[in-house]
């Protein structure tokens, strides 16, 4: 069970840890702050310009698409190797989509490679792993609660050649980006005499289908995160060819299982880059700042604190590393509770060590003059996300319980 | 030691509660939708028309100015009793400054009326009673620590008949309101031959005054509050007579503290009554939504999750009226420390139920389709405002060590 | 809701205070060395001094059968008055027996006093009253879940003029003391057909009834609690006449109900009294000890924890006075949830501060050499008995949910 | 980086965890049992024949010794592979000593095997590893903060040819053990003109060598732990020839330093044994026991306890062996931060979840019929031995901080 740094990525990592350090996280804050207070969903001249000189950059550089594990076309990582830079990526806002590697085009990119067909390929695969287009998915639903996915509701009608589709979906991530072309979207094909988990179906939508509607973007706290956004959008007579569909009808849980594994190591990596970068904040400031005549790193607790994140952070590294470990083995049901855990571990880790970080601060801590409230909404956002806790924890409490 | 509501309270109270919840609660969030996007700090016809309409109908029902606890122009409240006011106030955006009741201006208002002489009264204090006006107390400053208040070092110098102002502060929470017309600054007016706390001074300052520059709105996590707003603002060579001073040179100290007791029990208690309508959120959704086919109230840990935030919830409280009888005991020092302890205690546990209630709704409970998220931001602010929960803690564990 | 110390109890609570901090606590400490190694459940002649001793000093100062609450025998104390007095027996071992307020006499007695005929009476109470003679209350069984008392199963059926008991009760607290003259004993009367909480009654039986036979003593955490001794007890024909039944069949939970609910508040209060003590002893040593060229209370987060001990000591006494406020208003329906939350809330408060004073006495803190390894074992058993903090937690939340 | 279970290690593993589970786990209860209630650090026949029956059954399949790592006598076994036999031995009272892996045995056995002469290792090394005799390891003082080793006391005068020692140890364990025959022994050798870390040594002393007096044995939660014990020791004049000195005058703390390391990963790896049997206990109560008309599993928060035990553990087990990994690379100052990072997270998991099995239990997991309140006195000691929780706790802060 090898969970170190491999040789060959030892290179590699560092070349992304430093454009991350070095070149990324400013520009990310100068990219934020060139976000128009009105009209927020465009990108104008100079916000295009940052993203894509990174993303050339890194290009070429040969830093890109490092989440095709197991295809030819990319590196052939492993999960465990992608982890470790994933962690490097979420140092950053555009640490991620620097380098094509940002959710949620990197699951939908896998769900074309995996389970889709050349002609379903060929308009979206080629230009996504390009960087040229992004994608949306579009799962969860207002109304229902879609920690139980079986749940979902929006209708999907068989019409001659077509499918047709009718409701609402939210929380579309990414589907606020002008460059937003498709969405991978969960509907419901089957009645209730279909098993509980045969009754969905995935299909390929561009985004400029007549009757799509994006009525609103979904705020995280207050903010809309323009301009990519979580969109709330409506689906009225949205028609598209049967060839739209995904694997066949019926299968949308098999194709969402086959998603989601990845996708939240990845987050639970990044969320893990966010702790340890919150933990160096914390630790400069205490070192740094003075008050009744000591640093703060010598007043009250703040040792204790910083023991207790350092300990936190490699613990919930480490179980994230046996859970891409355990991906790697290639039974993903057996890595599905270790998921789970991490699910709950590596968000809740980090937003302690964020929160820590903030209250150090004081009042700058949650104002603009530092990256940690972001950081904070950011990662309280994650518990949320791919499942709450509390389904994440009844989970690991089955597979437990169901040993005995 | 009656921690009860009075008899003579209970109509108040009802009148009070019933108008928050009926009138205010839904007129706040008219009012914050009407925030323009840009250009933030102004009020529109519109926002005026709810706030005013709404103070006016609370002064033509009497219910006004109850934080005058000890004086004959207002009701002559208790603590005890102005904080179960406080709590009902603390459950919707405009539920103090509905009854002029809001922070910074009773601090201010408390200030003008123990330290002040009738010629410094005179043009602030009638207009703030009516609501005319509003007001700023500055206080805090970016680059020290402020946190230990004598680090406070905008200079204040003698000048002929006139002291002037140089340097910078932040975080002057309603600064940002165009009706702000005056600000209560601390300075530094002694030098390090003077002791500790007799180094400091408190002034009045018209808002207006030149050589003042607001530099900018501080956020809250991403939030600028307006149109209170907590403002960054620069003095270069700001003028005022030398009958600005209150209270005479050195004595700043003393005005702060005789300005900070009964402040920080209104801030407990409003976010007490924050904690509640989270807690009222939290059952509503657990007995009205389903998943797994059954009522969330009957998943997991929820049970425990109600029965935790009423337990701290009422233990909170407690500790919030019995903090109140010990200032109405008339020894503000002997109650500092139940001060302090409420001020850890209290934001702490309206963190926590927030938190819970956030986490119950999905993605629902971070959005703008609740008042939860707009919730968390505020309660988790008061861990900083007025002294951060380690300079409390600390004041806590000293007065119990000295016991010995 | 006044939950203060009552002028009338000023002179009682001091004295009581007094005695026990001066007198009994060294000599519960004697007591207990004075324990035999074998044959543990005898009371050696000096052990009798030590304990008839206190009881006669206490006795002839007036100082006695306090928990008299609403009788004319004793001082009418109110519920919140006899709490403080709760409190400070809680500081010693035999705190609560010398003044003839100790568990589960109190409660017994209160049985006795509220439910019983004279003809009941007679035998037990007037030597109950004088401390002669002890008693045990027997609910608790091996092989079910008495967390849920609906699951009581010993049978006792009518033969004749007489009940005949059989099955096993086990945690008889007291059952050990040789002076323990009489159980009061829970058993099942009605079968499956009887509303559920129909089907129990309560009888008195004296502890020399033939066919009774004490099988062992229950441990805490390998403490046998010798003399006193919690006991495992056979039930084998045990005949007793029909005029042992308290109230008459099927009314053993309304008998259970009106005993549980002073008991738990003072088991709660002595928590907080252990509490209090534990944090006296945490500051007594933080001052006094030194490592690393500092007192202790310099060291790390001490002066945090020392702050959180004593916040969460004020709330949880509050807490359990206002619970005790509630019994004292003659509701005890509207005081359940109430005491439900005590029972969860104090016994942990009591914990959470006996194992920081532990912890800061490194291995003097576990060992013979300070009181605190035995307060750590009496303080964890109370979240178990008189119910389980999961238990009670859940009456909290229903209470709380059938608000909506 | 690999932490997995290594190839060869597998078979021994099964072995080693098979015999706990089927042999020596009923064995250590009869072996309890058997300690005689007065006059207990004796070994009776039974006593010895159940432990000298399960050693020689061990020794007979190969099952010995495995602590020698770096040893050509031993299986060579590295640290990491060693970490997972310890594990298996926490699952019972005699898991270790049954294979002679039992503390303080192996530490002292290392200190023979690198830091002594063939001269000082004769007369002790080979009948320790044949587990003929045992030995103890005298550091801790009354009186003195032991948690900072410079306060170390006791008197070490040369004298000709001797040394002659006087003072005090105390909680020197398995001093209790008739079979115990040599101790290790911190003294001071140097005065205040030495640097602090220089002027302690360590010596060899014969247990039964004249002024020794065994005063009393330290009790832990009131169990005396027989026939091991933790021995209270006083030295009179106590003479030991020149060569019993190890290494040299002053060079005490390097041989402390070289024999903690390993001990502490072992404790802690034990530790998480006893969590992982505790979770285990947990889990079958929760499916065999009901309560309102459903499995304990189903209700509450049990679940949720069951999911945060298993990911505890997990994390807890990654850290001890990453901790044990960096052990292995051979740089025990660079192992020696991850080493403290254990010491404070392995035994604090397992008081968590061997208390939740208690709490599941109702009275049962605080008596005598289930091992869990022994299992948690146990676990709870491992905060206190080998350094307390904060001294660890600042040491992985130090290292944190001397990063920036």
């Amino acid at each position: 069970m090898d969970l170190g740094l491999s040789e060959r990525l030892k290179p590699i990592h560092a070349a992304v840890r430093d454009m991350v350090r070095d070149e990324i996280a400013a520009a990310s804050e100068e990219f934020l702050a060139e976000v128009p207070k009105d009209g927020r969903f465009v990108y104008t001249q100079r916000q295009r310009d940052i993203l894509e000189g990174l993303k050339a950059a890194a290009k070429s550089r040969g830093l890109w698409n490092f989440w095709l594990t197991a295809s030819a076309r990319g590196y052939g990582l492993s999960t465990v190797e992608y982890a470790y830079l994933a962690e490097e990526m979420g140092k950053a806002h555009l640490g991620a989509e620097t380098f094509n590697c940002s959710a949620p085009d990197t699951g939908n990119m896998e769900v074309l490679e995996r389970f889709c067909t050349e002609e379903q390929k060929a308009p979206w695969l080629p230009r996504l792993l390009e960087g040229e287009i992004r994608s949306a998915y579009l799962m969860t639903e207002p109304g229902v609660a879609s920690s139980d996915a079986t749940n979902i509701s929006i209708r999907c009608v068989a019409d001659g050649d077509d499918y047709v589709l009718d409701g609402e979906k939210w929380w579309a991530s990414g589907a606020g980006d002008p460059r937003c072309a498709v969405y991978i979207v969960m509907a419901r094909t089957g009645g209730d005499d279909r098993p509980k988990h045969g009754r969905h179906s995935m299909l390929l939508v561009p985004a400029d289908t007549p009757g799509i509607e994006v009525l609103r973007a979904m705020q995280v706290f207050g903010d809309d995160d323009a301009p990519h956004g979580h969109m709330h959008i409506r689906f009225t007579g949205v028609r598209v060819p049967k060839s739209a569909m995904i694997l066949g009808e019926g299968r949308g849980f098999e194709v969402a299982q086959g998603r989601l594994g990845p996708g939240r190591i990845h987050h639970c990596m990044r969320a893990i880059g966010q702790a340890e970068l919150a933990l160096e904040i914390f630790c400069r400031r205490a070192l740094s700042r003075e008050a009744f005549g000591k640093k703060l790193a010598e007043l009250g607790e703040n040792y204790d604190v910083v023991a207790k994140a350092r300990m936190d952070i490699e613990m919930a590294r480490l179980l994230c590393l046996k859970a891409a470990w355990m991906m790697d083995q290639g039974d993903p049901k057996a890595a599905a509770p270790w998921i789970s855990a991490i699910k709950v571990v590596a968000p809740s880790v980090a937003i302690d060590v964020v929160d820590q970080a903030i209250q150090l601060h004081g009042a700058t801590g949650i104002s603009q003059d530092t990256p940690l409230a972001r950081m904070w909404t950011h990662v309280r956002t994650l518990r949320l996300v791919d499942g709450p806790d509390a389904v994440h924890r009844r989970q690991v409490a089955r597979w437990e319980l169901s040993k005995y």
